[in-house]
């Protein structure tokens, strides 16, 4: 089916581009307002057995194929994640859930177990089962709809998905196919994990910060009462598939959630990418189509990047989690739901910058700038009240982070786009900015 | 840790024997009533370092290093799992667990938690905990004991792991033991493959049927409901430390639940073993130490190899499921723990081979054989009352091994030691064998 679909996703005319993915900091964004991907243009779709080839490498278009009638594709960008023989390719545009056999080659078996939620489902599900089915009347489609909210990421919710998958006997030969965001890419990602040791599976993302973050890189897992994604596997998809006109019904609170963790990329490894963001922060909000997909595609990039080189998180994987402990500590001394994941990174990212600054790491005006794109982006630059220093300190104890009982923490270092990972810090600073931000 | 242990199990003097592992078929087992690792002999300690490197060995008995003091270890035999950067080994003998610089070896980090449960705990927990902290001050263990049985191999009890684990503030250096049978090592397993995403485990195996076949080759997971194993991973252990002396407290039901599974490797690619078996079944009864510690060898040795070629089971590792599938079908239906595992293998091993019979695949003396054997290993011969066809082909139909709707199965083919797994046999044989095994 790969090879029979690949040639109906041809691009008219369209300038190539492409860039091996080597080097720790990525090409500079262009400083202006318009972002490169403003006109729609087309790549070539990738087959697995060729994605899995290759070197990372994006493609922001490509030529035609010769000797095939030209079909339009709104493939925008084609980031491939590296992973040898679990290598994956992340497809983004407007509208790529209208394209069926840019999801069908992926699917593996004739079942496929779609798993959303309840806000998801009625929006969206009826799309992707037709993208599933359309004209393939080999495949069925079953779904499992779970309530919606990081306070259901747990075992009881997840058995729900092994008691469809099981009742509906689906096989080794089936793919699971998230359809959700954060919450619901990280439950069927484990779902498909486990589920007879493991089976194929499939990210639709749909929420900003599951299209930049949580959907690529194949971390997935569930929460445990007293800490946040503490059971799970590495478990890489066969495919992302970012369309990104669902950012269309997302809610404004959760597109600010996801545009905490676009900051994130900027500040950890890619300067050019936030002194962007700090020029189009507007038209982020706005949701300026073009804007949107620039910061995916580069958001996926810069993960992309990353994962590559750490999948298992031996070390540089864990920049990623810059403002993670302190905020996974708030979502976890909250309640889980009561903030949303980027809301909760975003106060973080400021306790880190501000932390960083106590060190003599950064200097006043990055910290600055810091605070100011996130409170642009109506973010939060604090925590709650209610999370005092011990609350923090409680629950930043069981953080995935610690070895052999030191907590290690992202910090940021030098100018704008440098971080280290360390457990080597002042532990005064650490106090410090826990008693600058808390009650008590 | 590892390399400064090594030095103190070097043998005074022994004979050489090392065999790679590469031919289908194994080497011929004596034919005699004693077996050749009736004398106790030692071997050279292999450092994870390098027994990760090797090709799959075993050694039964090796010369001791120049330049060390003499010191006697207790290892019968060391049989290598070679998975590559996976790869680990299987330690057998009498009283390992008195060796602890054998354990302590593989263990990362400071800090162990033990899974046993309420059976064993009072026997071993004692005796683990000591082995894993004498003359190593750094290390604490945790514990945590859960009920006994196959009927507790669900999510429920999986989380009390979970809890224990998170309570504990364990992190992602820290190690599981799996102390117990194959309930425990693959609930411990599977615990270890989703803590923090993947923690270090060490298997422990106190049963003969733990030892000859789960606590190798990395299948982990847990029951649903409505099947055996259907939610799991594929994790390897650091080791597998095989203490024989353990089978000393094991009940004469467990141990012939075990022989279930010896006499499953002589049938499906080891014809000389089963010869073996034949006349030495009277001494594994007796529980003969020299015979159980061939068996046992002998059985890990058969297990290895095909795990190093098939270690997801594409294909060839599915024979070690011959009689499984019956099996499987007769524990979910009576209810997890009424039969043990090998005695739901046992009868299900008997239904294979006469449907094998029946599809004309092996003759009829070998049908014979088979039956002979696991009667005189006081094993059943036939499904328990109450296993209907329809209940058989109901809970079949959600067997793992079912692709794309169609059901495989192991079954027998040729002379002694030829098997197949296959989904292109008459289903008229498959009926005829239900109904000739089944009330109605």
């Amino acid at each position: 089916m790969a090879a029979a679909a690949s040639s109906l996703l041809a691009a008219a005319s369209a300038s190539t581009s492409r860039a091996a993915i080597s080097t720790r900091r990525p090409r500079a964004a262009p400083a202006a307002a318009s972002t490169p991907s403003s006109s729609r243009s087309s790549c070539p779709p990738l087959r697995a057995s060729s994605a899995r080839s290759r070197r990372g490498r994006f493609f922001i278009a490509a030529a035609a194929p010769t000797m095939q009638p030209p079909a339009v594709s709104r493939v925008s960008a084609v980031v491939d994640v590296d992973l040898g023989d679990r290598s994956y390719p992340i497809y983004i545009g407007p509208g790529l859930l209208d394209e069926p056999d840019l999801l069908q080659r992926h699917v593996i078996g004739k079942r496929v177990l779609v798993v959303t939620n309840t806000t998801v489902a009625p929006l969206y599900l009826e799309k992707v089962t037709w993208a599933l089915t359309h004209d393939n009347p080999n495949v069925s489609v079953e779904s499992v709809i779970l309530p919606d909210g990081e306070k259901y990421k747990d075992m009881d919710t997840l058995m729900k998905v092994f008691d469809k998958a099981v009742e509906s006997r689906l096989d080794r030969r089936c793919t699971f196919v998230a359809l959700g965001g954060g919450v619901i890419g990280d439950m069927c990602g484990f779902a498909a994990a486990a589920f007879l040791r493991g089976v194929n599976f499939i990210q639709i993302p749909t929420t900003l910060m599951s299209q930049v973050d949580s959907s690529v890189g194949g971390k997935t897992g569930i929460n445990h009462p007293l800490g946040k994604n503490l059971i799970g596997a590495f478990y890489q998809p066969q495919c992302v598939l970012i369309d990104t006109e669902t950012l269309n019904t997302l809610p404004d609170r959760e597109l600010a959630s996801g545009i905490g963790e676009v900051v994130k990329y900027g500040l950890i490894r890619d300067a050019p990418f936030f002194e962007w963001q700090e020029k189009n922060m507007a038209a982020l909000l706005a949701r300026e189509p073009s804007a949107l997909t620039y910061a995916i595609k580069r958001s996926c990039e810069n993960k992309a990047e990353v994962v590559a080189q750490d999948e298992k998180e031996s070390g540089l994987r864990a920049t990623l989690n810059l403002g993670h402990t302190f905020g996974h500590a708030i979502e976890t001394g909250l309640g889980y739901g009561e903030w949303l994941h980027g809301e909760a990174v975003a106060a973080g990212t400021v306790m880190a910058a501000d932390m960083s600054y106590r060190l003599g790491w950064i200097d006043e005006p990055l910290k600055r700038r810091i605070f100011d794109i996130l409170e642009q982006a109506k973010l939060p630059v604090a925590p709650p009240k209610g999370m005092t220093v011990e609350k923090f300190k409680k629950i930043m104890a069981v953080d995935k982070k610690v070895a052999d009982g030191l907590l290690r923490l992202i910090l940021l270092k030098g100018p704008l786009g440098g971080c280290v990972f360390t457990g080597d810090y002042d532990r005064k600073a650490l106090d410090e900015t826990l008693r600058a931000f808390c009650d008590n």
